[in-house]
């Protein structure tokens, strides 16, 4: 971890889950980025970040709703603000959703806000924040490509990856896994554009980790979130140009597609 | 193909292109289908598939709009009202869109469209279809999985492969690619539920074929929609339980995701 040092972060859907436990493990860093922005649809309603800001000013909370392209926008607005003409290293898409369907029950409306969640919210906040990644890729010392440098991660799954169908025993989920597997098919293509502007990108599965969406009725997942963030920032500390546009678990082992 | 005897199929997206020939095609077969349905958005427009059902009394055309739930029924309801008591034995799930975008250009309506139509659309008409398809299925005295038995049969495409990213030459078409990728996804998982109902699941690229959606500005592709659809026909022949959930091009050759 030693080498992983970003001046700023941001990480949307930290109101619970993984999300808030990275926002938590940046500011207790030995060396903590500059600015933390951690971005949830309701702010007023998240006591855990609120608590977290009042002790760390280098928190800053911001209102977004990734599926609305306008929340997206004002979002990029604010933060640059507050980098005063910085770029932003890091940009971690973790906001998303799952439906407990089956190939029975799927509809039109599940399939469609899965998939802008999941998805399109990714795709429109790197987007969004391009400027700032590239500017902290143009401002930095470093060869090649790295998560300190400039980087996009994308959580995506397992239950993604075509070939292993992993927790199929948690549920079909099948808007959830078509949405993750293009999310992976995304973060193939980003890899390849953004890599000319010396950004990184990267997917990431988490792990089956104890959060609200990993527990499934009476299964218990066997990953605590802490374990899985402080698996996933040692992974994201180790990334360089090679793994751009690979599929990563939060041990580092690479997934297949 | 002696062995390739299906009694009915269904195609979506017939009014030009694939999905035309795979009608033209499965209409001039020494053993032909006892029915054929056509699905198209607009059949009055569709004058090659009219000229077509002037001359092959099992031609049946029906208007269909596979981003609609309610068209998708009542083209289920029409079609079993022609099959008196039969199933259906091949759903060709063809119909499909792409748009010339970038990740600089990509929109959240691109995105929906896009994936309503080439992944939602084949979710929805396999689950209208699935009563059918199942019929047709019990009704045969084939052992095992097979395309004459009772199957769905996505048109994928290479593009949609993650590992390959083919064609990146002609156009990033980041919602098309997200799509396919989802519908590779979509096609797993159906061969794993479906596999049980007697149904084989398989997604087909069909080529880079000389078609509207083929051909991109100057670059020419170099197979002809003839050639194209007779070799998926030659390989939906062919394919039994062990392709089940597989990507396979026209020739048979199995893709990566």
């Amino acid at each position: 971890m030693a080498g992983f040092n970003v001046h700023s972060v941001l990480v949307t859907g930290t109101n619970q889950g993984i999300g808030l436990e990275l926002i938590k493990q940046f500011l207790e860093k030995s060396n903590p980025p500059k600015w933390v922005f951690a971005t949830c649809q309701d702010p007023e309603g998240a006591q855990e970040l609120q608590n977290l800001a009042s002790r760390h000013p280098n928190l800053v909370i911001v209102a977004l709703e990734v599926t609305d392209p306008a929340s997206i926008k004002a979002t990029a607005a604010r933060v640059e603000e507050h980098l005063k003409g910085s770029g932003l290293n890091l940009l971690i898409n973790n906001a998303a959703i799952v439906r407990p369907t089956t190939l029975e029950t799927e509809t039109l409306e599940d399939m469609s806000l899965v998939y802008t969640t999941n998805v399109t919210g990714p795709l429109l906040m790197s987007q969004a924040f391009l400027p700032l990644l590239k500017k902290a890729a143009q401002g930095s010392s470093q060869k090649g490509l790295s998560c300190s440098k400039a980087a996009i991660v994308n959580i995506s799954s397992e239950g993604g990856s075509i070939q292993n169908i992993a927790f199929w025993h948690l549920g079909q989920g099948i808007s959830y896994r078509c949405s993750k597997a293009a999310l992976n098919m995304l973060t193939k293509c980003q890899s390849l554009v953004y890599g000319n502007d010396g950004l990184l990108s990267v997917a990431v599965h988490p792990g089956w980790v104890q959060t609200d969406m990993g527990n499934s009725g009476s299964l218990q997942a066997p990953l605590t979130v802490d374990a899985s963030v402080r698996g996933i920032l040692n992974v994201l500390a180790t990334l360089s140009e090679t793994d751009n546009g690979t599929f990563v678990d939060w041990e580092g082992k690479v997934l297949p597609w």
